[in-house]
This record gives structure tokens, sequence and C-alpha cells, in this order.
């Protein structure tokens, strides 16, 4: 089976943030010239996350962030002393990785479909790994 | 590497609703004559998503739409103007896809589970892409 | 497409419980002798999952767990009898399944990163599926 690999780094600014990432995972798919397979998005940290959400409206990339905040709130009775337990549970919500099918040389993603690095304890240069299997 | 494509419709009928699919993911699976590999299913909506969960007793589907709503709530602090941020949240909560491991040659899922494909924003006709890789 | 495919079993001891299992899956891929590709760990229960998070200090996992238990409580309006709704739902939120990418032969997971099978009905004795695309 033919597998391509490449890897690239994104840059967060804020605490939480969700990064559109969709370009650069495109790129990396052409230059791996595979036409049918699996395309997997993973990042290899544990407190962040890689989701398919709408790329149109930035206001849904807020909201999301908005419902990650209630979902996983800062509480006082967390154990681990770094204080970014809510970054580790939000990492395992999400997922670190996902996975989307090709077809003919391209990313088969919904008309509204973006790839996001959902960033959740930045700021932080961050890692994510591209692996194509055609 | 051989990989097999086919999608499917399933129309939904209330705004939250989740679908059972296995029996149509499990027949793309056996068209695609794969004995061994991984069977990614995959829906391109962004208010919608793929899970795997028990298909036995339908209360527990009653359950998870109750666990979602909690989840998700509709809140006034949205920005989206389309109100359908709770929909948005849930499909990257939920996941887009999931891969079910091939086992000679069907879908080698627990005695319990099932495929649903899961609703947030409904009712509506909605895709879903079966890709096999085998 | 070579596939390599092999099982094991996991023992929880409480009701909600985080175990280990990258050696586990790491003895397998070595078994398999595939030296790119894609792991894919994968549980066959509906209330379970498989989660890749923090490996360094155990008080993550302590505080993974109050959070699961905050995201999803036992609710009284629940209507599945076996009374473990609870659980069902959070195998929904995590997954069953997570795909790491193999490079030189090893799991490339983060530095960081363990791989995590998490129990949310227990105690009980449990099966992981490793399914090994090269």
């Amino acid at each position: 089976m033919p597998v391509y690999r490449e890897d690239f780094t994104v840059e967060s600014h804020r605490s939480k943030e969700v990064l559109l990432i969709t370009q650069e995972v495109a790129s990396i798919l052409r230059k791996s010239g595979m036409q049918e397979g699996i395309c997997l998005v993973y990042t290899p940290h544990t407190t962040a996350a890689i989701a398919i959400n709408e790329a149109a409206d930035p206001d849904v990339l807020d909201d999301m962030i908005l419902g990650f905040n209630r979902l996983s709130p800062s509480l006082i009775q967390y154990s681990h002393k770094e204080g970014n337990s809510p970054a580790h549970l939000l990492s395992s919500l999400i997922g670190p990785s996902e996975a989307i099918p090709i077809k003919d040389g391209k990313l088969d993603l919904g008309l509204w479909q973006g790839i996001y690095f959902c960033e959740f304890d930045g700021p932080r240069v961050r890692k994510v790994a591209v692996q194509v299997l055609g």
C-alpha cells in the first residue's frame, strides 16, 4: 500500500482557538499523488485536537469555543498541577485525528466542511501530521 | 491498495434523531468483496455525525438524545445567525466518521454495537459515504 | 494491502477507569512488522471507549474521570432500564476507536501521548482489537 507522510506546524495566539488547516492538508494530499484512499490528519499533542466543521461563517468557530468552555470549565477539584485539565478533557472529547475519504485525488469533504486544528492550551506552536493511504 | 466507495442517503424526521445504518454499511461492504481492512463511514455534513452505540434497546437512543440536548443546549450568547450552533458543536463532539475493522469480509462490530447516523439539525435528507480499504 | 490483526483483553476494577494500553498496542505493531501505515485501536463495547491523552502525570486521568462524571451524570429522566445510559453517552462522546500513524515501524505518538482504554461501566473484562494497515 502506498503511504505518503508529511507534517506541518500551526501557531495559535489565544488560549483557545480554532484554526482552519484545510489548505495545508489539501496541499500535502496533492503532493502525495494519491487518487483514492484515506487521509489521516493527526496531532501529537494532549491539549489540542483535530475537528471538522463549518468553514463558511466564522461565528460558528466563536460559538464552538463558547461551547468548549462550557463543556470543560476550570474546576477547583482538578488535581493536575499544571492547571490545564480542561484542555486535556477537550482533547479526548474532540479527539486527536480525523480520517477523510479521498476521491479523484481530492479530500472528499462536504460543501461546508473545513478541517480545523483546535487549540485548548495556547498560545503555542503545534505540529500536525498528515498520513495519506492510497 | 484496493479501495471501494459507495454513498447512500438517510432521511431524518425530527430536529434530533439517531438512525441505525448498520445494514446499509454492511451491504456496501459485501459488494466491495473486501475480506480484511478498514471500513470508513463518513458524513459530509457539519450538523450531523456518525456514532457507534447499542443497537438492542431503543431507550438507549432516546437517552442519547437527552444527553445531547443537555451537552449542547440553545444558548442566548451564540453568535451564528442560523441558530444551529448547538448542532455544530455536537457534530464535532461525536465526529463525522467511524472506522470499523473488517474481518472475514464482515464489519467486526461488537455483539451490541450498531452504526448510527446522528441528526442534530433535522429534518433533512443527508448523505453518508462508505470508503472500504482492503 | 497487508493487514495484521490481533486482540487483547483489559480488566477494569472500578465503575469508571482509564487504563493505559500503549505497550499492548506497540507490541502487536512490532509483531505485524509493518513500517508505515495506520494502526486502528478499536473496542467492540458500547459502554467503553478508546482515547489518547497524557501518559505522564496520573492526576490527568483522575481529572478526566471527574470531567466524564460531570459531562454525563446519572439523570432521573433516562429511560434505559439497565441504568448505564451515562456510560453509553460517554462511549459515543469519546468514541470506540483511535487511528494512529505508523512511522519507521513504530506508533507515531506525541512525546506525552499514551493510548487509553476508557471503562465507563465496570468493573469488567473487556476486549480491544488492533488492526494494522501497512
